[in-house]
């Protein structure tokens, strides 16, 4: 190890895991480079980070400008060609939804080390994407904190464990009556308690949709049966999650709610960094950590996605699709905010699913649940 | 690893750790074989081990009677001769009081794997001890939950952790005032409300000297600083210990207060073994992790224990022998529970200590301590 300077490529530069990463790689400037950078609409932002990592590759989405957005050198190359090019030691993977998909499956076969903050990825293609990096000697690395955490725990330890407990903070809904929920509005579901995240996900925490996603992330990246993933709510988003072991010892992983931490360690593994910025708990102010078992009636997301994930095939895509629409509409407020698990159900209901799907089964999945899922909201069904 | 048994001398074998180590070896014999046990006066029950588990080397303490305890074959050997015997992979070394001192320093010159319960070792001679085992390639493993959650929170770690958090139930007399301390008597003090031990551990951890021994433990086992080992009171006794890395990642280590884990754990590391006896813990029962820190004032023995950890030299010593000494006085009802305290705190103050004590110097200070606590009772000082 040592003082070696890793390259990182980061594909999502702009949005919220995108730009903690670059605050990860600010304060530790001997350690990682920023070779490439990849965003999605958020030039004016990009350009910014061009200007001040310099990186060699840079995507971005917006095709009818691709004229250059700084004075600065670099290459324009596609998302997968940065994913998977020589000079790129890790990939981060922080673009939201199924355009991460494809360059993650390019990290993959490249045999590249993947920082995944994508979920989608593992949901829609967890089979593919595995058997690629298990292929290629690619390792994907998990960035989300409950994922770290696992991760975290699982380090030295030489046999499988027999459990993962995955936390979650129950969002800003927690202990809320299914009569409450009915009238609660896009802005209150945007006010997380503990984390700052982006909009997508934050939706997805007060549903318990992406605690579901992270059951499924998990049963792929750790090579778990969902019958050994349990989830629990811990709103104090202190212990990030729990592995149980053969003999009944049980390890966590605990810091404050603050995603630096997971994204540095996913960087810096085996090692840890100091790194100032990061926030310590301060055991003179914790008094106390609670748990207690989701209410799967109330939260229905938690309950399709992990039946989803059981299901697999095309399921955990369509599930994935049609939340994505779903929230959209609950965002631009068509939608209220109990809608959400109904649409996905639906969906997921009438869905025709593939199994063991190739990747352009997958996309087709994709596409059908997202028509789908409008089809119900115009009435045209 | 695989399927080797591994052969083990129990010395202590009928007080409470001895007596759950071998009811772990008895859940697993496919793994453990007793090829030596050791006790003080309890031959009673040291001869019904005898016949159970028939090993080679037997030893114990009352000299009055050496013939022999059952019509079993077996050698009878020192202490030192069995911990250090070359047939024995691993010693668990589970005998109260100094007692414990010699045969774990023959067992760390002759290279051994020690599975140390006793705190005395560590805490009167940890400078002796470590040197010894690190000139000959011995192996201190913990088997305190405390200091057995520490090392498995340390596995796969790379770097030297920057905190260890000890917890502590708290003991029977958490939260009460100084002035209810002062009528406690010895059966209340024997109620712990978590753990299953022997009555001088028990009294210890109502006074909290117990947690104050484990700290300079901890200090001799993990080679951390005084300033950087913190104690937690934690009354539910399921995180056993946490470690605070450089990046501010803290890992736990959770399980039921039951010493056969750890016990179980050191012996088998790094692998872990099922075994149907220990005991899980239940999510849908735990609701609350509650912490909160220490009262010195209310509870000076850990404040004395870590003032003479940190002074080091024959301290810890008349720390040790002091509190063994106020201890028995408190359990024949001779001294308050309050004194127990007072008398260590002026024995330590009186001590004319010496620096990196030799073993004689160590077993002097030892006797002097004794013998000191012992006039203050009797009034003839």
């Amino acid at each position: 190890m040592g003082n070696v300077v890793k390259q990182l490529a980061v594909l999502g530069s702009t949005g919220s895991i995108g730009r903690q990463t670059l605050e990860v790689v600010r304060a530790l400037p001997h350690r990682f480079r920023i070779i490439g950078l990849a965003a999605g609409k958020n030039t004016d932002l990009l350009a910014k980070q061009i200007n001040e990592f310099k990186p060699r590759f840079v995507h971005y989405q917006d095709t009818k400008t691709q004229a250059r957005l700084t004075d600065a050198e670099y290459e324009l190359l596609s998302l997968e060609e940065i994913a998977s090019h020589p000079e790129v030691d890790t990939v981060v993977m922080a673009t939201s939804g199924k355009w991460g998909l494809s360059p993650t499956l390019a990290a993959a076969k490249a045999g590249k080390t993947v920082a995944l903050a994508n979920k989608e990825s593992l949901v829609m293609a967890g089979e593919i994407i595995t058997n690629e990096a298990k292929l290629n000697g690619a390792q994907i690395i998990p960035v989300d904190s409950e994922h770290s955490a696992i991760w975290q725990c699982l380090s030295g330890e030489t046999q499988k464990p027999t459990q993962l407990i995955i936390t979650a903070s129950g969002g800003p809904f927690h202990h809320y009556s299914p009569a409450q929920l009915k009238e609660v509005t896009a802005e209150q579901a945007l006010r997380h308690p503990s984390w700052r995240m982006g909009k997508k996900v934050t939706i997805d925490s007060a549903t318990l949709m992406n605690k579901g996603l992270e059951v499924i992330e998990a049963h792929w990246l750790f090579d778990m049966p969902f019958d050994s993933i349990k989830v629990l709510i811990h709103p104090q988003s202190i212990v990030h999650s729990m592995v149980e072991f053969i003999d009944g010892s049980i390890k966590a992983q605990l810091s404050c709610p603050d995603m630096r931490l997971p994204i540095q360690y996913a960087l810096s593994h085996p090692e840890r960094l100091p790194n100032p910025q990061l926030p310590r708990l301060n055991w003179d102010t914790i008094k106390d950590l609670t748990f207690e078992q989701p209410d799967l009636d109330t939260f229905p997301c938690l309950r399709l996605a992990i039946e989803a994930g059981r299901k697999g095939g095309t399921y955990p895509t369509v599930l994935c699709a049609a939340d994505e629409i779903a929230v959209e509409l609950f965002l631009s407020q068509r939608i209220k905010f109990i809608d959400i698990a109904q649409l996905v159900e639906r969906a997921l209901e009438e869905h025709q699913a593939v199994s063991h799907p190739n990747l352009e089964e997958i996309m087709a999945a994709d596409a059908w649940a997202r028509e789908r899922v409008l089809s119900f909201v115009s009435g045209d069904n």
